[in-house]
């Protein structure tokens, strides 16, 4: 098996071997998603979830099928809240694209560059307002920092900050108060296989949802997990696999700590080595999505390498396609194997 | 491990432990759902419902998350067509319920009884209504014939049907031409884990599915299954796990033959016994899910013995939750297992 540098999906964690076997053994295949022994287990997500990343006791984690099922919740939930997309990427953009569809009058955008930090926006109605925001752009590598977050939230406290998190959370430390809705996705820093997303929305957020007719409606959504149960049969296996990853992993701060070492590690080898990095400004580049930047041939070529040398490396995305790959910084890849990964690159000779 | 007689989630195919240990050796938890390798095993998944479960080339397979989801891309694709909801049981009742609550005007019910095949509807307008039918009903253990189909089909062949499998695909030979849309779920007949809704689809239905902004519009998701692919990041693990299980099951008509076999042979155990079952008229009951009625005490006492001697049954549901518990027949159960439960049935004694 090829080690995979993809940034999501990407390596599962090894003992998620393991974790399939017992929940065969134990019948988990086999679990009504009303038995309390469901319950038992989405009680231990929940508690993971607090214990391991810090989710506050005042939100609440809720299992989608995919981050794009979250999209589509959060747009019902707040259709009569004006919608402020901010990006710099492909996934922000694909996010905007998608309120702008269903909500075209309530739907706006204020893209940024690259090398830049958000702009603070002008909100003419902030208590009536939902932000997008991507915190970590898998399509180019970037990140918004917390204390961007911060500071939006200290301006605009009425506001609701929605924030895309698919590519960080289980990598980094999230302040979670700095926002109300976290769209996340198993497959990318925590480890597990693809199928099961998640939506951790605050008590203000909850409290503001507007409730529909859909089986998804986010009211209905939280008030079936009040019952730790969800409002359709559910991805019981995945969401078993999330409680057994939460209980292996180390508290988020450790974690977190190793994610900035290895990332600090990985620019500081790519510009030694002559892999230019896409970004530049340290301030906003991704801890967990590292694009290298080059032609296209020379793309091309450094994945075929690797491919031969036994890794997968990301393809690029949208703009950047043709002249990027991408690397994955996620806490499932073992130091033994990124050593082997920068032992390719360092020996790399390309014709 | 229990034995579990679940109507759904019930026990799975044995060979899954195996499938799911590959799955983990050969990557299929990291892929990418944009791959030639799942798009390999997406193609699989198509060839073995044609092959094994005989769906018509004219047809086409999508992966939905769970059959609530299908309830949904089926009213938002049809929600200027009259819904015409005939049913017996709960769950179709549920589904008439869903779609009445989005589409009040447009949405009407034909409840029919427990023994009675459904009644033949007047309809005004055939050409824009869709006829909404549970084929098989797993709260109360009834189906409906194929015959009975045929006639409906015959009748009004301009309408499209929408017809509920959940229970039944991978156990019961369908007469696919006599339905437009099947909704069917993997962890019934087919043996699988929760987690994974199939919605199948003919070209007539397809043709006149209505485009939404949804990214489960089923318009949407036809053009992207053209490739073989999903609009969302799908449940790439259950779709492997099906490919695997279509490869390694029998072809559908030697299924039916033995599901049709155990259930005469359940019918006629458990009237020996004095076990007396819900349904009496033969041509409605199900052959994949039996539920046992009699007094609330003895429906508690035989669960609460069940489970003590290592069996799991099925719950009564909604109307017949106090008063019947359900025995699945379905094909991942071995015969040797049957056989144990049907001798601790034979001796049990209440008080």
């Amino acid at each position: 098996m090829k080690i995979n540098f993809y940034p999501g999906p990407s390596k599962v964690y090894p003992q998620v071997a393991r974790f399939m076997q017992e929940a065969f053994e134990e019948g988990v295949l086999s679990l009504q998603h009303r038995s309390p022994q469901f319950v038992e287990i989405s009680r231990k997500v929940q508690q993971g979830m607090r214990e391991k990343l810090g989710v506050p006791n005042n939100y609440t984690v809720l299992y989608t099928s995919s981050s794009t099922e979250g999209w589509e919740i959060v747009n019902q939930a707040f259709a009569d809240f004006e919608g402020l997309h901010l990006f710099s990427g492909a996934f922000g953009q694909k996010w905007f694209d998608y309120r702008k569809k269903m909500l075209p009058e309530r739907t706006h955008s204020l893209p940024f560059s690259l090398e830049d930090l958000p702009p603070v926006p002008a909100l003419e109605q902030p208590e009536k307002t939902v932000l997008h925001l991507t915190q970590n752009e898998t399509s180019n590598g970037t990140q918004i920092p917390m204390s961007y977050l911060q500071s939006l939230r200290q301006r605009f406290p009425e506001a609701l900050l929605a924030i895309d998190v698919a590519s960080s959370l289980g990598g980094i430390s999230l302040n979670w108060q700095q926002g109300d809705i976290w769209l996340a996705s198993s497959q990318k820093c925590l480890g597990l296989p693809a199928g099961l997303g998640l939506l951790i929305v605050s008590e203000k957020a909850a409290q503001q949802a507007r409730r529909t007719e859909h089986y998804n409606s986010l009211p209905f959504l939280l008030e079936k997990m009040q019952d730790l149960q969800t409002t359709y049969t559910p991805n019981v296996l995945g969401i078993y696999l999330l409680s057994r990853v939460l209980e292996s992993v180390k508290p988020i701060d450790e974690v977190a700590r190793q994610t900035s070492f290895r990332a600090a590690k990985w620019y500081a080898f790519l510009s030694e080595h002559g892999y230019p990095t896409l970004v530049q400004n340290t301030e906003v580049r991704s801890q967990t999505v590292i694009p290298v930047k080059g032609s296209p041939t020379f793309v091309r070529q450094c994945k075929a390498a690797a491919e031969e040398a036994g890794f997968v490396l990301g393809n690029g995305y949208g703009d950047w396609k043709a002249t990027t790959f991408r690397i994955a910084n996620f806490p499932a890849l073992e130091e033994p194997e990124i050593e082997q990964l920068q032992r390719f690159l360092r020996h790399l000779q390309l014709t």
